[in-house]
């Protein structure tokens, strides 16, 4: 049987166990060109909540009834295709279930001998590809500038945060409580880290940018971008990759309305605002993956995996993710990792 | 004499006539190295507004009881400079007032054989090299984009939407009357021209822009950005050069606060957003007059002049400027022409 999480109902704002249902299918046997898999682990990472939505973002949204969208690292277990044999263990977007079926061509076969293979999921994967090229492209650090990253201690800001270090900026994190703030200076070298749930987070980040922001790596919205748009220096980058503090809102906040005050920043600041999606800069991946890995290999790149086990406990995970209860790139294991 | 227009008092909103002195003075000879000029044209710029304030934007205010400041084609008439000779034609930023003397080193020699001497502080000045650099730099026109331009027959706008055809757009004026509509498509080329004063405005701007929005070059702000957005494309341009219809508000306009619209705009349509100055891109002033040149020779590039006569003039001129009163480039004729 292949066990799936389907989206079940759309949530109005925050999401609920209720929006999912876990289903069980029939397996289902590869034809021509497809392969079997089961699912070892499974990516959780915000963007699946505007998948939940009815309006498109940037992709689809999910249809109600059907799987949901994410990335999974799996092995394969039937192969109708000459790419992969049994064995193999592969990368796709296979979604929430335990069985997948799909053509070869969605999968990228992974060495478990370079990696754990539960990296090609995350530092090795969307999330580290994601903070390279966004660095490489859009915020471009330069040496003694200072960058700040929200959501710090997470899959995309860790690395953010790391990469900054290595090209020589002083880098201030944030991160939701005072553990996650100690991993990020203890663990990942950040000369800073502030926790955004502080009385105090406005004046603390004021006085740990002495030289205001030239980086500011978006990947929350809300109170921490208030906090830092007047410390945002003349020629500061802000990379736009992701709003989580804005995904559960129906509404807009109350006025005045501040898209004016931000165009005048823009303008007397030079500012340079750019979202962006990792899908933007795919002729990068393999320049992106080779670096990561080296400097994982120098000692130069951490990261952390917090592993939920079952698939029937993803949607508890996922709701977790987009309040904060995470502690490192969120990763559910589906079944046991058989390199372990 | 000297006849100066200083800063009498700062304007809260709208400025008038009050906040400005016309103050006779003695010439002052020049020193070792300075020249002493005569102004025959001083450019008037909507950046002068934000000199008037007390806050510094990305340029000191001017101080009170201070000549206003600007660009001017002047003619020396006594030098103690090596570097010019009586006669000769220069440019440089000696403000409201027809008897300049200051040091050689802020002018710049123009050759008047080479173009109307009044081109200097328009489309082969400031404005011009505004147009290219922002475009080349940060709109990068592809052929068959969409290309929107605010205050289309002003004397950015105008190069602006000249180089987008140059470059295979389609392109898309905004003014505020329909005679600087009929302008802007007849004389300039433009595929359409619309009044933002129109009642159908934002209907009418979409049935323009049937393929959405590829770049937006932003002089107003407002009313005219607003029926923008929605149209924005995916990985569209919006170059920040100006925001006039915001220099006379001291408020921000009642909510909802979109700014965090604009985020989910930025992210889900990967949007690039980046404000800039003419001096940002000082290293390619050269080269930007170069092709602005060689355009105007091969009749790809007009321009338009819109002159007042009389530095007592300034300050009416200047208001009318604010609220869209000039037609073309605006500038002050502060005395004749000699090479006319």
């Amino acid at each position: 049987m292949n066990r799936q999480i389907i989206l079940a109902s759309r949530p109005s704002g925050l999401p609920t166990n209720q929006n999912f249902d876990l289903i069980e299918v029939d397996e289902r046997a590869p034809r021509n060109g497809e392969v079997l898999c089961k699912t070892i682990y499974l990516s959780l990472d915000p963007y699946m909540r505007g998948r939940m939505n009815e309006a498109k973002s940037y992709a689809k949204p999910v249809t109600l009834g059907d799987v949901m969208e994410g990335e999974a690292v799996s092995q394969v277990i039937k192969s109708k295709s000459d790419k992969f044999q049994v064995g193999d263990f592969v990368m796709g977007r296979t979604g929430w279930q335990d069985k997948p079926t799909a053509h070869a061509r969605l999968f990228k076969k992974i060495d478990p001998n370079k990696a754990p293979i539960s990296t090609s999921i995350g530092i090795l994967g969307m999330p580290g590809v994601t903070a390279y090229t966004g660095m490489i492209n859009i915020a471009k650090p330069q040496r003694d500038e200072t960058l700040v990253v929200a959501a710090a201690s997470g899959a995309v800001g860790s690395t953010v945060g790391q990469i900054g270090k290595i090209f020589g900026c002083k880098v201030i994190g944030i991160t939701g409580t005072s553990e996650k703030c100690a991993y990020v200076t203890n663990q990942l070298g950040f000369d800073v880290c502030l926790d955004h749930r502080s009385q105090n987070f406005e004046t603390d980040l004021r006085s740990a940018c002495q030289n205001g922001i030239d980086i500011y790596w978006e990947n929350v919205g809300g109170k921490v971008f208030d906090a830092v748009l007047p410390l945002l220096n003349d020629f500061s980058r802000v990379p736009v990759c992701g709003l989580i503090s804005r995904y559960n809102t129906t509404d807009l906040p109350d006025g005045p309305d501040r898209l004016p005050l931000l165009f005048r920043y823009a303008l007397t600041k030079r500012l340079l605002i750019r979202g962006f999606i990792v899908f933007d800069f795919e002729d990068q991946r393999t320049e992106a993956l080779n670096q990561l890995q080296t400097w994982i290999k120098e000692g130069k790149m951490r990261y952390k995996e917090d592993f939920i086990d079952g698939i029937e406990n993803a949607p508890k995970a996922f709701l977790g993710l987009l309040s904060g209860k995470n502690f490192g790139k969120l990763i559910v294991r589906v079944s046991d990792d058989p390199t372990l």
